[in-house]
């Protein structure tokens, strides 16, 4: 019972070398032995009512003879990479997420308008690395992590519910050998008022699930008698905020689907709909002059309206620009880029420019042993040289890849268990290799981008060659073959009979 | 304006021949002229802040030179396949419904489990009847009857908005030539306490996905660390209300993925899950005893309990039963058949037994010009001599067919506008003649029943072979083809890759 001994050591030192958010009374000490299984009581203890904790247990450290385990949090691209790729036959995997499933990020923007189906873009972790609850050591776990005990090798983690069932969160606590931070980031509103509470994201399906359903209800009520033409241009207003990838691709769709089935569908409003993208800058500034003009050409011919604009406030029915205009809208779609989400920002890990938690050329987080961060969430530090990497699905998928890679190298060479990493060769670094950009501007049209980086010269379509590779790149690159059937059947049914406009 | 005039009528009548809910305050006269758009105020007035009214306008009645309007009261069964089979040359179709789409009811406890997808099962009206938001005189409008004024021939609606917008819910009027009550009808609590806050309805696509997401939330709390074995039995414990074919075929579906996925997918907890139905009486009581008998042991073989019971009280984890008997569950399915809705009830026009809308052989409601009530909230009076049909998919989807035929008839022979059918000659009465019942029990085995009544003699099949003939009935009667596709490729694909568990 070594490992029940130096646990209780977690209790005593905790408080001072927890590394945790920064606001009071997140980490509990329960009376408690802190690991194993404690007993359920249904009755909410004082705690309950006060912090909502029912009970504190979790999984203690692997003994000697256990496989080491890794302990991966989140679900994104660079942690379901990471996942896919791990040799599970080396490593017990346990997954701390509040989504049980990774997002195929590109590809949201078209179950917006019904283009694609929801299920489609979303890849069950089960399928991704099947050992996650199956093998007796792996694990799925729906929660999130509340902090991180790099001492003892601990991440404490509460259970989330979305208030749809009748438990009260509770917390635990999880042992690891190896820890991969992959939390990604979190939508940027630069202190925008109004914004997270008017404006709906594109990053997670029920933003998608959410858009749909608003689209189509504005659509709706704006057919029903005793709406004047104010109201009704008001509702049929979609105004896209950030001229990223996203937020054209969005737009894109936003037209086509107006184009083709709104006329045919909504005859009697189809008059009053209207797209409207507002960029502080140009759109699509990561690609080069061409492209961005034919970007804006194509736009502009499928009825988007680009306006140069800095938003100012938000306000339930209408938008304020910096130069005082206001835009009534009906439904706002926020995309202006993402940063570090609070529990990142709030880790005392060296960061790296931008906020970021910050990694050497081995992704490890210097200051600390066997701690790892990949994709949105992780940036070099300015040690390394190197620039911080942008945060696209590319930059994450590759990293996920290349630490799977790294530590099956480790593992083999018994490097596998805490603090047992030290003298063993990491081999090379990793480095990233830009391998072009796409987006999508509707109506059968694409752009891509294969130079290295903005100075650099090299090959850039546009039009509909470079929408079919844009498309079927993407087929290829969604990870399961049902998902690729899916989204392969969805695009056929959606060309043959339109897209689905029931709203459920 | 003639029609003006005779408007400005019904707002000084409206009062005393309004068949309306019975409650108070329902029916506001306009100070502003009743019909035409009137302006839209965005400031709520007085009115909105205590109605939450804005104002009131709609469609006047139609002159002599217009096609006549039929207005059709919900998207079920009953109407949606009389507007696809009314003929739009002759008339304009308005509809009115909280849905803008009809929900293929017979799968959908097949979409609870990740078999088939929502969008499946759900046919948007725009698909069913084309015209409909496409002709000039053609709507669709996302709204509930809140009264109906048979002298007038006016419906009186209320837009519906589930809280997901920023515009108060207002009210409009509608002139019909021929109204058609097509409102279905609500499960049934008998008044047992927590039912309906605690229990979840498999009639609509939004019940599916609050069972989908509350099933695999449970699956996924009860493997986090920190849960006792009860809660975790608790958790996992799936109690279905009500033996009839919803309730059997959902238990039958819930059987089968927990044996080909939860198994393979949830290890860990797999040995905790279980599924109860509780019944007072028989299951499937409407077939005959061999069928009976042999649906009883499929279940119980795929490990269905079987629980001979009648509900006292519901409480958030537990049901108590008329013995004292507590049942523990983490998610309740209610199915014990359905009743007339609370407006239906509230309508004063003369009731079948059972209190459903009276109806004559025709379908019309003999007290009243040119309003007839079709599928679960009509029934026929007494005085047909004719008995009560089932409230079964199979008898609405007759009843609007046959009423489509007869409108289109009625239409042709100049009896379309209002008042102006009398001298029609109506034909044949509606005959209903039972083509059978058809029910899932899971593990590829179905139930069928062909014999006319209960008490004729006739074919009955069970087994695989009738699973199949279930499955491609269903398949052929989803209406549109790109459902029966989508259905066709749920079914491949669930048989290939297995059940989608991403909990969206």
């Amino acid at each position: 019972m070594a490992w029940f001994r130096s646990l209780i050591q977690v209790s005593a030192i905790a408080r001072s070398s927890l590394i945790k958010p920064r606001s009071k009374n997140t980490f509990h000490i329960a009376p408690t032995p802190l690991f194993g299984i404690a007993p359920f009581s249904s009755e909410p203890t004082l705690e309950t009512q006060t912090q909502s904790v029912t009970q504190f247990s979790g999984l203690g450290p692997t003994k000697t003879g256990d496989k080491p385990r890794v302990v991966v949090l989140g679900t994104g691209w660079a942690g379901c990479r990471f996942m896919k790729g791990l040799d599970t036959k080396i490593y017990d995997v346990v997954c701390v997420s509040p989504r049980n499933h990774m997002v195929f990020t590109p590809l949201l923007a078209s179950t917006c308008v019904g283009t694609l189906e929801f299920r489609s873009v979303a890849e069950p972790i089960g399928r991704i690395q099947p050992t996650i609850s199956q093998d007796p050591g792996s694990y799925f776990f729906l929660s999130k992590c509340i902090g991180i005990d790099t001492d003892e090798h601990v991440v404490q983690c509460e259970t989330v519910a979305d208030g749809a069932n009748t438990l009260d969160p509770w917390q635990f606590k999880l042992s690891y050998d190896k820890l991969v931070i992959a939390l990604g980031a979190e939508a940027l509103t630069f202190g925008i008022h109004g914004v997270k509470e008017y404006g709906i994201f594109l990053r997670e399906v029920h933003h998608a699930q959410e858009i749909r359903r608003k689209l189509l209800l504005n659509l709706m009520l704006s057919d029903v008698p005793g709406i004047s033409k104010e109201e009704k241009s008001r509702l049929l207003h979609c105004v896209v905020v950030g001229g990223g990838p996203t937020g054209v691709e969005f737009s894109g769709e936003l037209s086509d689907f107006i184009i083709k089935d709104v006329r045919q569908r909504y005859a009697h409003v189809k008059d009053y709909i209207h797209v409207t993208l507002i960029e502080a800058n140009e759109i699509l500034s990561s690609f080069d002059d061409r492209l961005r003009r034919y970007a804006t050409n194509q736009l502009t011919k499928s009825g988007v309206r680009l306006v140069r604009g800095i938003v100012k406030d938000v306000k339930a029915q209408k938008i304020i620009l910096n130069d005082g205009t206001e835009v009534p809208y009906g439904l706002l779609v926020w995309s202006t880029g993402v940063g570090p989400s609070p529990f990142v920002k709030s880790l005392e890990f060296p960061k790296a420019p931008g906020g970021r938690i910050g990694i050497d050329e081995w992704l490890r987080v210097p200051s600390v042993e066997d701690v790892y961060a990949i994709g949105d969430c992780g940036g070099f530090l300015e040690s390394t040289g190197k620039p911080v990497l942008p945060a696209l699905a590319q930059v994450a998928e590759r990293q996920g890849k290349y630490l799977a890679e790294l530590f099956n190298k480790i593992g083999e060479a018994g490097g596998g268990h805490a603090n047992s990493a030290k003298d063993v060769d990491y081999g090379k670094p990793f480095v990233y290799k830009h391998l072009g950009s796409m987006a999508s501007v509707g109506s059968f049209k694409a752009l891509v981008d294969l130079r290295q980086s903005k100075e650099t010269k090299g090959l850039s379509l546009a039009g509909f060659v470079s929408w079919f590779i844009w498309r079927s790149a993407y087929l290829t690159r969604v990870i399961s073959w049902r998902n690729r059937f899916y989204v392969a059947t969805n695009w056929a049914t959606t060309f043959v009979f339109g897209r689905d406009i029931s709203r459920i």
